[in-house]
Parts: structure tokens; sequence; C-alpha cells
């Protein structure tokens, strides 16, 4: 997950970037660390919401590039989040039911990327992902999403069951990737539709799937557990695009 | 493509792996080193049909490891090939049509891992790859794989082209993934069928397209070019899987 041209290190540094709304991922703080530029860093981050994790001097060094962290390390975004609304009013533009993507924390930028990347030639209106324990947008998300994030908007939200059950009553339905659901081919995925995919370890979180109006699941064939995160996004989208596209 | 584990430095050790019959991906040999032990090595390697790159003393010291490199540089392969006989047996005992996987130089063994395992996942009897210009299987690809090289034989040969006109005349038929190709949805994917995905950047090479029956692509509506060679193999293979669902 780390992006090595994004790390901005050292007390002055972080401040300004938060003070400046530059996209922060996430901050990392010297845990016990209370005096008072500490303070300022930790009641911007609040302010702007970017969620900050409180760890020792060693996690500190490790993640350091240059050694002169002081104690704040934050990881920056490559790119800047667009908004849910952005992606409804996008769809409505192009006179389409919307269809968005929804990330339960995936970890992986490469992943991220790819997602991104399908979720763009798939035709969907945006991707929508959590702040906290989830990649963000970090270069190797920009390239390995092969230009994509330019154009389709990925937005960060706080809760992404509540973010659901919000976009539910403007309509929208949410159809989440796991086993033990319905094969996909026998599900009816046309209209507002919201694709929920799951963490590459642990799926959809609990709270999350039951959100979720159907339970998808791809036929599974072989030996092993499960695709990989972003193949699962890709085979479920086209099965999607498939399907709008019979009208 | 650099797999740690896997690389064997020095004469004597990459002459020993090669006489032992270790799978060998490919061997880096100094630029004009000529005396004995290197010519055996150049030899063995021939014998064994191990591709041999000819590289500067600099591009040497950069891959190595110990920096004990004596001019003679080697990857190993983590897992052991299967036969293409192999896989078409599979299918018959399985009582299935042969469904194969053919890679037109998958570079990235991320995308070479995540293939197998979609290939295992999508009930596919085996994976083949080139013995030149593509990924082998690495430690990355094992890993990536979750698991599926230890179920889903892969093979390498020597030209894809020739392999594919073979197994023509055992009836299979061949479907490679490409842009300007006809809509996936539309085209009938049962029976037996090898799939064709191409190089990451490249697509698929001229020669190998021009040994394909069909075509297919897949429905682009974004900004960009291409979907991640991982992610197409996966919609492809599952338009594959729904149209033999249906009987």
């Amino acid at each position: 997950m780390r992006d090595e041209s994004q790390i901005i290190e050292g007390r002055n540094g972080v401040l300004e970037a938060l003070r400046a709304g530059q996209p922060i991922d996430k901050l990392f703080v010297l845990d016990g660390c209370q005096d008072g530029p500490v303070n300022s860093i930790k009641r911007e981050a609040r302010k702007r919401q970017v969620p900050v994790s409180f760890v020792s001097r060693e996690r500190l060094d490790q993640l350091s590039e240059t050694g002169k962290h002081q104690g704040v390390l934050a990881y920056g975004a490559a790119y800047a989040y667009g908004e849910v609304e952005d992606m409804l009013r996008l769809a409505r533009e192009r006179g389409e039911d919307p269809f968005l993507f929804l990330l339960d924390n995936i970890e992986d930028p490469h992943n991220l990327g790819a997602i991104i990347r399908t979720a763009n030639l798939a035709g969907a209106h945006g991707v929508i992902i959590p702040k906290r324990r989830a990649s963000g947008l970090t270069a190797v998300v920009d390239r390995t999403s092969a230009g994509a994030l330019h154009y389709t908007p990925v937005a960060r939200v706080t809760n992404l069951a509540a973010t659901i059950e919000e976009l539910k009553k403007q309509g929208m339905w949410f159809v989440c990737a796991d086993m033990g659901g319905e094969t996909m081919y026998d599900l009816n995925l046309k209209g507002p539709i919201g694709l929920v995919i799951g963490n590459e370890g642990e799926g959809v979180g609990r709270l999350v799937r039951e959100s979720c109006d159907y339970v998808a699941a791809i036929p599974m064939k072989g030996n092993i557990d499960s695709l990989n995160a972003s193949v699962a996004a890709g085979v479920l989208a086209y099965e999607i695009v498939r399907q709008r596209m019979k009208g």
C-alpha cells in the first residue's frame, strides 16, 4: 500500500498539507505525543476527517523515507475525490440508470486501480470507497487504473452501509458479490444498481452485506476459494453490462 | 518479473540446476563470455530449450542479488510445467469439452497468477504459455494464483500458433480477445474451446490472431483503451462459462 512519491513527513509539511486541503489518505502519529504542534495536526486531521493511526517510533521509522518524520507522517492521495452526488448527476446527464461500484475495504492499490479501470470501461458512473481500512488514490492506483482515474469519479464515505441506505431511498438497489449467493446469471441485474465488492481476504462485511438487496455468486468450478477481487469485480460488472445491453 | 527467491547465480549453481533438470525460465549470460564452463552452460541450456539472453555486465550486476554471478544468472521456475496432452486427458476424464487458456506473452507475473486462478475457478483444463517473452511460473505467480498452480496444469510451448493449429486438428476451436472483434455475447462460445489472451501492451500477436477462428470483443463504454489483462481474461472466461451452463 505504500506509495513513495506521496509521503509527507515532518510537522510543518503535514500541517501545511492539511491546512491547504491537500487530499490525505492517512495520518500516522507517534503514540503518546502530546505537544502543541502535534495537537494542532490532530485537530486539523479531525476537522478534515483524515483517519489517524497512533503508532510506535519503530513503525514510524520504518514508514519514513527521510528518517526525519518528527513523529508525524502522512500519506497523500494522488487525486482529489469526487462526490456521490456527482455520479448520480453524471448518470442523469447520460440518460442512464445509475451504475455504481462500492468497494468494501479493497486494500491492494493494484486491485483498486484495476477496478476503477473496469468501472470506466463497463460504463459505471463512479466508484465509492470507505475512508478507513482501504487503499486511497495513490500513484500506484493511478498507474494501474490506466488513466481511468481522470474520467471515473471516486468518492470516499465514512460509512458504506449508511451510504447504501441513503441511495436505496433514491431508488437504487444493491447487489454484493459473495459465495452462497444466487448464481449471477439467474438474477435480474438491470435498473439503477450498485455493485458491492468485498475485501480481498474477508469478503463483504456483515453490515454492508445486510444492506444489500441481493447476494450474487460467480459460479466456481475449481479447487480454490475465490477469484482475485478485481477479476471478480470485472466478471460481475460485465454480467450487469450484458443484461443492460439486452435492454 | 523478478522473483528473488528463485534466482540462481554463479557457474556451478546454474550448471547443476540445468543438469538436474530443474525448471529454468530464463538464463542470462555475460555478452562475449566464451570460456569452457560458460560454453557448457550454454550447451545444456540449448539442450533443455531454456531461452538465453546475452547481456552487459551492468545488467547482470543489476539482476544479481549476491553480486557473485560470475557471468551467469538463471531464473528458476517455482513449479514444474505440465503437458498439453495432460489437459486434454483431464477434460476427457471429467467428460467435458476441453476448455483451455492460451496466453500470448503475458509478462506480469501478477497477471499470470490471477489468470491461472481464474482458469481454475472457471473450470478450464489448463493454461498454455509460450517459452519466450513471457513470465514463467515464479513464486510471485504461485502466490497470486492463490494455490491454483497446484491444481491447474500450465504448459509451455515453443510456438503458440503451431500449438493452436495442432489442437484445431483435434477438433478444438479458438477465440481471441481483441478490440474490433464481434461482441462476445453474440458469439457461440460452446464446445471444445481455447481462449487466447494477448500481451498487456500489444494484445494478441498477428500470427496467433490469424490462427484463431473468432475474434471476440468485450464491450467498452468508457474513455480508456482496454481492461487489465487478467480482468479481460476473467470476463471472457465467464462468458464461456455462462454459455456452457445454458447447456
